[in-house]
């Protein structure tokens, strides 16, 4: 069963936005065992809309479409539809019901644009979209069957999540394919690839490495008939060989395994935070039910405010400066006692562009205070090649990384190893 | 001069990785003048990879491919473009004496693989890549050009800076289209829209609204032999019709504009969040140069810190709770007072899943506290359909533009005007 993704819109092509949509879908449709062999973007050109559904449904059994259904002139998914069809557009009269009450309800006037969302491609089915205003559309066509999703992203899952997926599932058949993603922070790719040496030997298993800012994925992918019980054992061995390197599994955040250990634990943690400026407490707190956990916190973006606010010795700072493992395991004492937490997590550093204080760039001490314990101090190696503004965010980013796992690591009760930070030929961004 | 972009690699189709590249590319090009016809993405396959260069040059002029260029057996860019330019692959002794020279450098062991990447289709012109390990390809092709480009983005924008678009935009001659971005924040597309009629009347010119969470792009674009003139005469009545609307232009942010609004006026802000949990901080500080405006933070995500911390009186907030203005005002006062800065930005509301205090999810105070002034405090209203977990997010992100605005708006001596925030039928996120 092989699927190709069309998306539609100008705005993709000039960059304006960027394709969120279609790796959403091509993740959710790879989970459920369906293959995209490839992923378009066309622009709002009615020819050019309909000669990409053709060649895709040429090559594919079936294609899925975002974009294009909304009731502006250039919204052109429905006709590009209708005449690969080779039928017309009609007025659904349920649709256009729906689309008045919806309108009056709103206390707004019905612009006369707004009834092509009334309109279907004659014999189109349409798949229900309780979120917007537009349903979905399916199509068949003489290459197969064309799906027409709408461009706004939650109304596209909505419809994928309850729709497309459920109906391509069943005419692809079992899957014979088999995944798990293990998650780690702060360890080189190459670190955890040498380990897993034996696991890459097994048959039938693929292994894939997904490295982002400080972190690395471990895709497991199992093929064949006993996928799932091959996907087994490897992923047994892989969590065998790497430890507690491994601190999740698919979607988990480093930060929503920290809340959970805190939550498990009945603690709190509080971070004081420089170079990373609130980019810790802004990750803790995306997590749902962080009130629960974080205490709060103190963006002590200057050297006298490290005083001021966290009790940092004035001796000490007059002395070493603000970059400096005793100035962050006194400021993860200080938040941890000013906000009554259980735990404290401090960061000093230097993100750039500039030294500080006779400090390279990517200089970093990490702090973890635990609860009356004498704080843990690590200082990551951070080499990070490429233009001023691109390293400072990466530095801000791997920062708070390392931050997380050094608190997850501390929480659990586990030595602070880590693979020190990124280096040149291990940066694999890709796209 | 047509162009299409064709990005290689599993891993995007997969979706594990978001195409920012073929994003960045678009926009690029099109700044410079070039229209990009259509942006592909196929999997690691060379004859998928073959056709589709084929295919693309068949409708386009030339062809742009990132990814591929790596040492490993999934790298089958040059294998791919040898193959249809109909030439073999000979190893090029400068690349690989650089090859080596470098893997010495790094006191590493050079893995035989690795001498793949000194690999170059035969008659292929190489494009310097002084920023990684290897160069960039340019074949000839019968149907035109393909130009092949490393994946690691930094890598692939500095020789698409100063290699690809350069000789691009010769071939093109001269451009025939000028671009122009306007930016706001907090105020309604149908607003903005409403205001802009004259210009969409304009000959020759033509508007793109380009919203995002709480902000609204403008893309005036200009066509026609006097492009530069239009588009400067439908810049200037744009901003007639806005106003103090209108807060920066192409990529500023508005962090970006308030940081550049302190240094002017030699002022600082401090920030008191809570729902937000940093997010301000962070977006402020990741302007360079924000230790001469950002003075630091104070994150208190419990309703007890804000009195403990800040000083908000702890009778106000036993009879109102934490969701008040006259909290945020306080909040404001008291983090600009404990920071010693000049201005205090505070934000308190409730984010989700749950209503708090009995204020629905969505609730919101913003205030703005200046030198020796009264609070601001504005309630901007917020209503997001959707799922729990994502109206979270957006109420945090939407803070976030609410407060900046406010900010902006309150050192430039403004009224604190917002045209609400984002409502159903206005939320037209794409991709």
């Amino acid at each position: 069963m092989r699927v190709e993704l069309l998306t539609i819109g100008d705005e993709l092509l000039l960059g304006d936005t960027i394709n969120g949509n279609a790796a959403w879908m091509g993740r959710r449709l790879a989970e459920s065992g369906i293959e995209v062999t490839r992923s378009v973007v066309v622009g709002d050109e009615l020819d050019l809309i309909i000669a990409a559904v053709d060649e895709a449904l040429g090559r594919a059994d079936a294609v899925i479409t975002t974009g294009g259904l909304g009731p502006t002139y250039d919204d052109l998914t429905r006709d590009a539809l209708a005449k690969a069809a080779g039928v017309a557009l009609i007025r659904d009269p349920t649709l256009e019901r729906r689309l008045r009450a919806r309108v009056a309800a709103a206390d707004r006037p019905l612009a006369p644009m707004a009834l092509r969302m009334a309109e279907v491609p004659e014999g189109a089915g349409l798949l229900g979209n309780s979120a917007g205003s537009a349903p979905g559309l399916r199509v068949a066509l003489p290459g197969g069957v064309a799906y027409a999703l709408p461009g706004v992203p939650f109304e596209m899952r909505t419809i994928m999540n309850e729709v497309v997926i459920p109906e391509l599932v069943e005419r692809a058949g079992a899957p014979q394919v088999a995944r798990r993603t293990l998650r780690t922070a702060g360890v080189w790719e190459s670190v955890i690839a040498t380990r897993l040496a034996e696991v890459e030997a097994l048959d039938g298993i693929k292994l894939a490495y997904l490295p982002s800012t400080g972190e690395v994925k471990i895709r497991i992918t199992a093929s064949g008939p006993d996928a799932v019980q091959r996907l087994s054992g490897a992923e047994e061995l892989t969590r065998d060989l790497l430890g507690t390197l491994v601190y999740g599994t698919e979607d988990e955040t480093l930060a929503g395994v920290v809340h959970r250990l805190l939550i498990e634990r009945g603690r709190t943690v509080a971070a004081a935070e420089s170079l990373t400026g609130g980019l810790i407490g802004a990750e803790l707190t995306a997590v749902p039910g962080a009130s629960k956990t974080y205490a709060g916190g103190m963006i002590t973006y200057s050297t006298e405010m490290k005083h001021t606010l966290l009790g940092v010795p004035d001796d000490l700072l007059r002395e070493h400066g603000a970059v400096h493992p005793d100035v962050a395991a006194a400021m993860a004492a200080g938040v941890r006692d000013r906000l009554e937490a259980s735990y404290g997590v401090a960061v000093t550093g230097v993100a750039g562009p500039e030294p500080q204080d006779g400090h390279p760039v990517g200089t970093l001490y990490i702090s973890v205070a635990g609860p009356g314990n004498e704080p843990t101090v690590i200082s990551p190696r951070l080499t990070v090649p490429g233009a001023s503004a691109e390293v400072r965010n990466v530095i801000r980013r791997l920062t708070v990384v390392h931050a997380l796992e050094l608190l997850r690591r501390d929480i659990l009760g586990l030595d602070a190893e880590h693979g020190a930070g990124e280096s040149e030929e291990d940066r694999e961004e890709k796209g």
